[in-house]
């Protein structure tokens, strides 16, 4: 993350990664402000055993595409919203990169989706954490279910 | 694609799989005119052994959202620009998804990129394809270092 | 609705309905956590005497395009609002439709207009309920003309 | 329409009326330049016979708004794009309805479907017209897997 | 006002036509709701001796606009920020008027100005009026003039 | 109006001032590059017997709100639409003035409606205008019943 | 700044040069309400000693343009964030200034940015001045790593 | 600049600094695709005998964040328009950086403005170059006051 004073949002990402059991390392590097361990930590990322990388940055998130400027890992981009312009800003920064350099852009503040994806390309050759993922859908497919066979006793 | 009015947009991602070796399907399946086919192709994808799926549309763009409700692969959205509002309309339906199902989502138009994006999601456990996308970076650094060595004798 | 999270803004559009005595299911179904579901039910809305169907989603708001995709009963679609953007993304979802599926689509969170817009549906062949609707339209007239005969002595 | 400079949009939804041999009339009524034939043709189009009401018009679109204050018919409303903001303004203009008057609104210069809108609204009680509504779905999604099956050999 | 919920938006254009010595007259009419009233309120302005009108609305925000349509009256709009959007729905459904009925608009929520502008339009022909909205420049240029001077010793 | 580059869409202004008889001067005064011209010509403006000015510019648009703060004449702001944002630049930057000095904004490029606005104002005191205006609002009014009459013919 | 309402903003530009040991003078100029002064001091800028301005202001935010115009010293503009708009007014009212009259715009109540933007101006001619903003961002990183170091304790 | 297909935009500021007589370097780096030259020149500009650095990128346009995070020199930023947004991603990308690192930005495709701020930042300890500038305003000036003369006789 750019900032500790995203752990609020980022903190969804690791209770996701920890449910299914990947291995994690957190860290807060700012493009802007230490960019030369933001570039280290991706161009050692894929030496360093790491699958995936995910990026969590608000306003001007340049984070993102500065660690995936650094690496061929796929790197999943976090809109972190911030006091102004509900994320807008964020999101535009993170999700329109130049061609060449691809971002795997979430929703704004999408954490948790962020460390799905992860998990979604790691399973590409892990069939356990393929299975993972499934029981998790149907577990959330069968909480909606049963949110709506209370619903009508809710009005 | 969900139309074939998408395929000028959607031939760069081709092309980048071309280049790249990576073998691939084209499909025209639309989320709200043909939901069942849809709906098949993503469930059926690990199964007929697909790595990820790239799913371009515009507007109240769901097809990639509806493809990733249907599987656990990896879904690459791109939002396409269409007559009106430049795209945004695409890039929100496609970048908001709900908690739980991801969309790995890349800039409007950004075809090239989402290629790029499932080969490095596919290199994750291919070295030889992560050394073709380190190439493809180190041709891509050299050809702004060539146009910046020339660009002094445009002015 | 996709969520019961919006129970809030869809409870609005029940009051109205129950007021109005028209009769009606809520459910929560999910056009990603569960497509199935959601689609079996819009598929089989005709069959089981439905006359519309209300949609309510935020985010990405692909519920009512599903629905509307597997149905040609009219479709009434409610963008929620949501933590970020102000309901413009799921305004955007929920109205730019592709051209042969249409969403009734009515302003954020605009439950008891979604409601009405059902109820004048209903009303084009049901000369009673098209009644009650004029009743209801005289009886907000006469609010609004009493709130402004009382306006001066509120200043 | 508010004006005949919405023609070529509006003319769309005439070709999908007489496609389904739905008998309408075509107006230009203003809301502001004509007020009172706008209002009138609204107060009188239940008694004329008529079951649905599509309003196109752009800018701060008032027309759709100013119909359905004056009828108990469903009133579909159409935003169109002019010179500046992309539609923007006519789609806001539109959709975001007071409590009390909905509009139907469907998406920027979205007129074939708004005629289907009509078609579904008028469906409800006419099985008829049901069943040709979902002839043309079962056409629309015929095209689009001829057009899947064409789509390899075109790029 | 389209509602008496914008009564506290309202409030500071009555209190400063009060401040001015402007008489003035403060009624709820909807465009939506009361269009008959709005309209006949309108169309009597001039005979009814009012010099100018200020509408106050939110979200599609017609009324300025309806009022317009029935009178050559000046009509002063104020675009109303509401739950959603922010204000941009009333802003754009104020000001984006078609050619030919214009309306006057301020920014949102901005009744002051619209107060203001009512004044500057009665003091083209009244120099007493006049010379107290020169007053009012002085005493508000002053004011800051006085801040200026304060605003070091507030660090 | 702030450039010579804005004389297309000011001319239509001139062209509706002419044909009201309202005789006017027309200036390129810009707030940045003439700030002295454009505050003399403001201040002067009472004296020199103007009953409004209309100022029109783009982009950054500060051009109305620099005369409107050096006169107590009404002004009336054309936001200019320029290479870029379509114009919302323009407008927020005419429209959103701090409280004490009010700019009566039109639509974006409306410049018609910037010289109706203006014979309005003038008309407040001058029965002759008025009737004018009123004679020219019958015309509008005519002229889209003709269009009305002759619509169905045109599809 | 605009407004002494823009205080707690402006704040932090104070509390940064202070700290940077770079002199200033704090005062309140309104662009519309005492656009005289503002226009004096910034005609008089060079002459006094300055060797930049940071202007702040909120909505139609004119008055960083408003200094540019009358001097040739870099203005740095902070947009500031109102109640409507999230500051996206202020900011384009801000940023997009017409040829000929640039202001060097920071983020939307970056107000520590203005300041830092002013040091580096002053510092290119000063080396001791660039030494402690050069020690600034040290200690800026020296706080990201440690931040890094704590990091994993927080989960 | 990020892509030598910006080159049409910075044209306009090369042309602007050779007027000035302004020594300047014009490179295309790019911070995706070779961040390490981008980051490189900027660590090194100081002492290479740069004042300022002006960057201009599309899209997520980084290139003036990873600049400024690498120098103490002052950093112009020009957002450039491409395709899609019509700019708005680059402003934001450009504009909203985060405490510590400021970029100045002007407008969108601003580039005869960045060269003009980099000149006021240099002039600030240059009197010959500031006289140039005052110059420069002078003509614009004079050349605004000409098209003033002439505009009435090109209606």
């Amino acid at each position: 993350m750019g900032s500790d004073s995203d752990l609020p949002v980022v903190k969804k990402a690791c209770d996701t990664l920890t449910e299914l059991g990947i291995p994690f390392e957190l860290h807060v590097y700012s493009a802007h402000r230490t960019p030369e361990e933001a570039r280290a930590f991706a161009a050692g990322a894929v030496q360093n055993g790491f699958g995936a990388i995910i990026a969590a940055a608000g306003m001007a998130a340049h984070l993102a595409g500065a660690l995936a400027a650094n690496t061929v890992l796929p790197v999943v981009g976090i809109p972190v919203k911030n006091d102004t312009l509900d994320g807008l800003d964020a999101l535009l920064s993170t999700v329109q990169m130049p061609s060449g350099i691809p971002v795997a852009t979430v929703g704004i503040n999408g954490a948790a989706n962020a460390a799905l994806l992860c998990a979604e390309i790691l399973a590409v050759e892990d069939e356990g954490l393929r299975e993972k993922l499934l029981e998790k859908r149907r577990a959330a497919a069968e909480a909606v279910l049963e949110k709506d066979r209370a619903i009508m006793s809710r009005l």
